[in-house]
């Protein structure tokens, strides 16, 4: 029986020539699947008959929308999971579910392998890899642009060798991957990191610069989750969908980065994601306003690892489950609204309220009302500081106190007038 | 001998009024030191004065402005110092340059006691006493307002029946504090967390709704302290003025946050930070460039430490002096240029350049030139992920395994074209 | 009505006197709530009926053994609990459970108020009163020793004069608190630091010198909690009474530091947990050979935070719940069988086995059979090693990298033989 | 000119072998370097001549004792280095050091490949060469067993083929690591998890099962590194000795556990280290008196980073290098004396005393003499559990508190007797 690979099919250019670049190399049968995930762009029926007329054996278009806003994006909202606090995982959150749907395709058409665009110097071969043997141990994997040596000019010649139904002749200068959380932006000019990101690399962004008037919303958390938007019920898709647009409108949400790969490199990124950082920034705040306070300074640490192990293509991983437990844990109370306004680049919380709100109006006004009673801070303080006091006098002891600066005060200073 | 009392002196109406106060509570005499940490606002002369004439025996103006930006602003900046994120530790820092002038003073004048104008239920009387009995533990604290009832109505009573040279009739409905680094706004209004700042509570910063044309400005570096700005030598001072002047013009560095107090409350604070926000920003991406990836990944859990202790008020604390050295030696290389658009509230890197740089253009690029061998993926991924792999091959065994969804491919999109 | 107080009470002579001091100081009725952690001593009907003859008019003994071992130790066990990675929280786990059973009489009885018998420089106070208004805000606490100025000399006047029927003639040298899971001791002898405890300090363990033959033990494991002894089916209770007497016998589980109370002092203490000890042992053996490597990794962390927590009194706090869900997921895998031998004060691992065992022989083998792909390593660590060398090669560029020591290899060595 | 390869030489049957495989295979000339880390066994002149016996154009042996002890062992002390909270970094640590005399070599003889005879599956293939691409970034990697398939068998045949000076015939069950601070074994037998080792797996300890009589000891240290014991000076190599030779007599510091290793397999260690373990159990408690509560938690965090760093081979990264100066600043106060007793397989602490101790009998005294302001308390209690108190508020408001229990007490034991 011939074997069959499954390929995670774009519709661009190094996906389609892999078809025929796989089934020459391997002589298997190829079935291209293109998941959406929200990246827009090109009409996935077109993509599905493309992958047909270019050799698949079979063609399969998966709408993960809805599951990839749900159960990928939601986590990443709850973990605010900014990676080196810039970058929203835009890439990093879609591997693990486009992974599923192309281990599920290799499972209902018995195949052996699962194949991606790949190259070797980036993140995402490692996601796709770890992913696939995470979720199907037996399954091979295989990066044609890697494994097999197909370079940007042999998928041109290939292509038109084969008169294969894809534009070859214009070069787009960006790389680009993008959905529903946010767009990754790369290109030659960009690799020189003295160079600023011309206009020219932004979609789903205005420019910031001259914005139209200010944009007010308000948002409805439940357990860190939007369910509505200006009181609006919303889906996780539609919220982030609806963010988008608005904030987007504003141009917020560029970001502009050297980041450390997994791979041992740094490489320049320019992301945009008006949306997610937003949602991001509203969803901080209703935390500051609902989670206690060493949970909530614990929970950093926590969310630096989950964005770490998720960035690092550890979606499937022990860690990153037990630490999902963590996270749910805290956001049982992440409930209530936030109001925002969006202009010019910033999404600014101007508002919030939360029938779970541990901000205690009277334990924290200065006027009339006020119930925090102040005798208890003299004790608190004595004990609190009793290590760093004993310390400090031992510092004194052995001559290694704070040195105070030495020489009189000043005449002119010390001395009052006469 | 008649004890003595260091006066921690404001000029305010408080401290004005303290100074008898704790007179006539105690017999001693106070001593009113002032220290000028780049608050502005009142000359300082005029302020030393008004604390003799209130009754201080002696008064004293320390000016610790390049003190303060030199030993505690460029620490703060070096650990990107953000509490909860957000908040640059502007009063925080603060406090223990102004602790060290009052043990100064107190040694210098004799006295036994140091005083302070904080309320109990805030995070600077904690910071005031700890820091106090760290740098002399033999030293007592005495708070006019805490531990002598010294409320507003009876601080009004007594100024007005004293005759004290001080305003008692406006009342502020602000409550502020500001030095270079910053300025933090409280206030009635602000209690209720669903409210948003009006316009009026600014004035590091303008209206970044209306910003002037964008202003691009290039920060130089050495060891993670700004020394010149567009190619103009500075001190730390210059440099936090400069950007608080240039970033200040375009709204940057406004922050609204409901932040944990370390006596347990959760309050709102309303601040402005232009230089230090720009500055931050423009320092975290220099790290990008220049510091090895596991290097930065510890520092964020060093620097959220840091920036509790500090704003915990555990300046002088051995833990915080340890963590000084890690942070120090992750700075010797953060040496270079950024150069960033200031603009209608936002302080954007658009390049950044470094001798000390660990972004290297071939392994980095995908165009000519690229020396990263794409060969040694394979077994990288294979090696990284067989924790994960196994694991994974346990939960299959187990029945644990990631569900794929259930039920057939619709055939629709199941089949290929016939 | 008259107001009523729960009183923990442990039939010493503290609490005994309580009873009448509390009534007396502020006219309330006292209910005495005995708590049966596993303390062993007295009877606790004779302790309840000591209760009402020292004027309760109430006195309630709650068995608890199970409920503590099963909901406090496990959880512990599952930790590695180990404070300053020595002490497993003796004292510090048995105070939740009781403040549980302390608020639950306090509904029952109608109690406005609940009392203890901790003094003022010491954790347990923190653990009551916190966990006492962490079940019921509304509640006050009371501490007799500390608030009413109940010093033993009163206490042994009160009580003879009131001829209460508790012991008052005889100084116990020791102060013990002592439950299921360990044995807690001070005395006036170890607060020198320099001195050694003497054999009369001990009562779970014989002394380790001269043990009887070696004994060894199998013990069975459920997702992290013993289901079985030597193949015989177990409670949690009655794993760690067996682990007790067997481990006690043989002088396993003695501790000895000097430790850091939450009150900020350090203090010398004596613990004995000899069950506790072996059982974390085994337990951590058995993690190691089930728990992947980064959840491993992460755990130690949340571990020392969980301990901390717990020893601080925060076992009711969000952050406590929290890492909870964290480590009963890190759990699901712990299952199988560690084989001990407990011998003159140490319980030593020597054989392990699990159905969900990650140590896979055929990968670990360097004999035949051996499946590890050593292909892979050469490009393994190439790229994980690649941050590391980039900055090594810049410290180099810089004359920063690692001295190789100066001067020519002496001739002697480096020379071959002619 | 004919190139050079630098081969870590061991005097066993590999890497004499080695030596004629690497220039048969590479044509380059050899030199054996080895490097003295006290592993004792045959003398290292033999090792020497052998070497050249075997074909080594150059043999050199580095007497690296002291500084392995000193600038290996030490900084390992000082952070309780412990893998896994067991393994005390034998191998690990003596990597680097070996590395440094390779690379130097290789600079000395001009060599432009550093060979080394590790497997393909193991951690010290990754310790030797990101070790040696670190120091020396223009250095090639060669591993004969790994990357030229030199196997066992093949190493026999050649070796009789050529008529080495080597033993063949005898096949020695285990494969052994050893240096001054401790001693690895592994074995096929023991890769049977369930099997316990054997006694002659042993040499550095005797059998803990039947001591000689207990042998007191008390250490000296200065900022963390024994300087003396038992009142006589010594250097870290020294105190390393005498601490080998008294704490094996005992039968201290042997260890068993299934281990984490960096290429993603479990595997089965057995290790025996008296030395180390001992004066890493006197270390921690000498550091329970000097080090302040908030430090030593946070070292702890550190701890573990520094451990895995050094076991992953990351002795030269920049992270390693930071964490020293952590580490390095928490000493400072860590000199003093520590009493133990050495019997039966324990190393137990028995005094500690220092000039530099936080132990203050007064505050922790609960007889005469008693300073703790037993007042401060109830108001550090107050505000100390302010946000569990506010937390556990809005649980009950939310019906998510604490479960009491259900039903009345029982009559029985919830009615005072009539």
């Amino acid at each position: 029986m011939t074997e069959r690979v499954v390929l995670a099919y774009s519709g661009g250019l190094d996906t389609s020539v892999g078809i025929g670049w796989i089934a020459d190399a391997t002589g298997a049968e190829v079935i291209a699947v293109a998941v959406d995930v929200g990246q827009g762009g090109e009409d996935l029926e077109v993509i599905r008959r493309r992958a047909l007329d270019c050799g698949a054996v079979e063609a399969y278009v998966a709408d993960a929308r809805d599951e990839f806003a749900t159960e990928y994006c939601m986590p990443a909202l709850q973990a605010n999971a900014l990676y080196m606090d810039r970058y929203p995982l835009v890439s990093a959150l879609s591997r693990p579910v486009i992974v599923k749907h192309l281990v599920r395709a290799a499972r209902q058409f018995g195949a052996t392998t699962v194949a991606h665009g790949c190259t070797g110097k980036g993140n995402d071969q490692v996601r796709f890899e770890v992913g696939i043997t995470s979720l199907a141990p037996d399954l091979r994997c295989l990066a044609p642009v890697r494994d097999l040596a197909l370079t940007r000019d042999k998928a041109i010649e290939y292509a038109n060798r084969k008169a294969l139904p894809i534009e070859t002749t214009k070069h787009n200068p960006f790389s680009i991957d993008q959905n529903v959380w946010g767009r990754a932006i790369e290109t030659g000019f960009l690799e020189d990191i003295w160079n600023g990101p011309t206009k020219d690399v932004y979609t789903y962004t205005d420019d910031p610069t001259f914005p139209p008037v200010a944009d007010e919303v308000t948002i409805t958390f439940e357990q860190g989750v939007p369910v509505a938007i200006d009181g609006v019920p919303v889906t996780p898709l539609q919220a982030i969908q609806e963010m988008n647009r608005r904030a987007g409108a504003q141009g917020v949400g560029r970001i502009d980065i050297v980041e450390d790969r997994l791979v041992g490199i740094k490489s320049r990124e320019v992301y945009e994601a008006p949306g997610a950082m937003a949602l991001i920034a509203a969803h901080q705040e209703l935390e500051n306003v609902t989670v206690e306070r060493e949970q909530a300074r614990f929970k950093r640490g926590v969310e630096q690892r989950w964005t770490e192990l998720v960035y690092d293509g550890m979606w499937f991983s022990p860690l990153k489950r037990s630490l999902d437990t963590f996270v749910a844990d805290t956001q049982r109370y992440v409930s209530g609204e936030v109001r925002m306004v969006l202009h010019g680049g910033r999404a600014t919380v101007t508002g919030r309220r939360s029938e779970a709100s541990l901000y205690d109006f009277n334990l924290a006004t200065y006027d009339t009302g006020d119930t925090f009673d102040q005798s208890h801070a003299k004790g608190f303080i004595e004990i609190y500081g009793l290590t760093a006091k004993l310390s400090a006098a031992r510092d004194v002891r052995f001559g290694n106190g704070v040195d105070l600066g030495s020489g009189a005060l000043p005449a002119a200073e010390a001395t009052a007038d006469a």
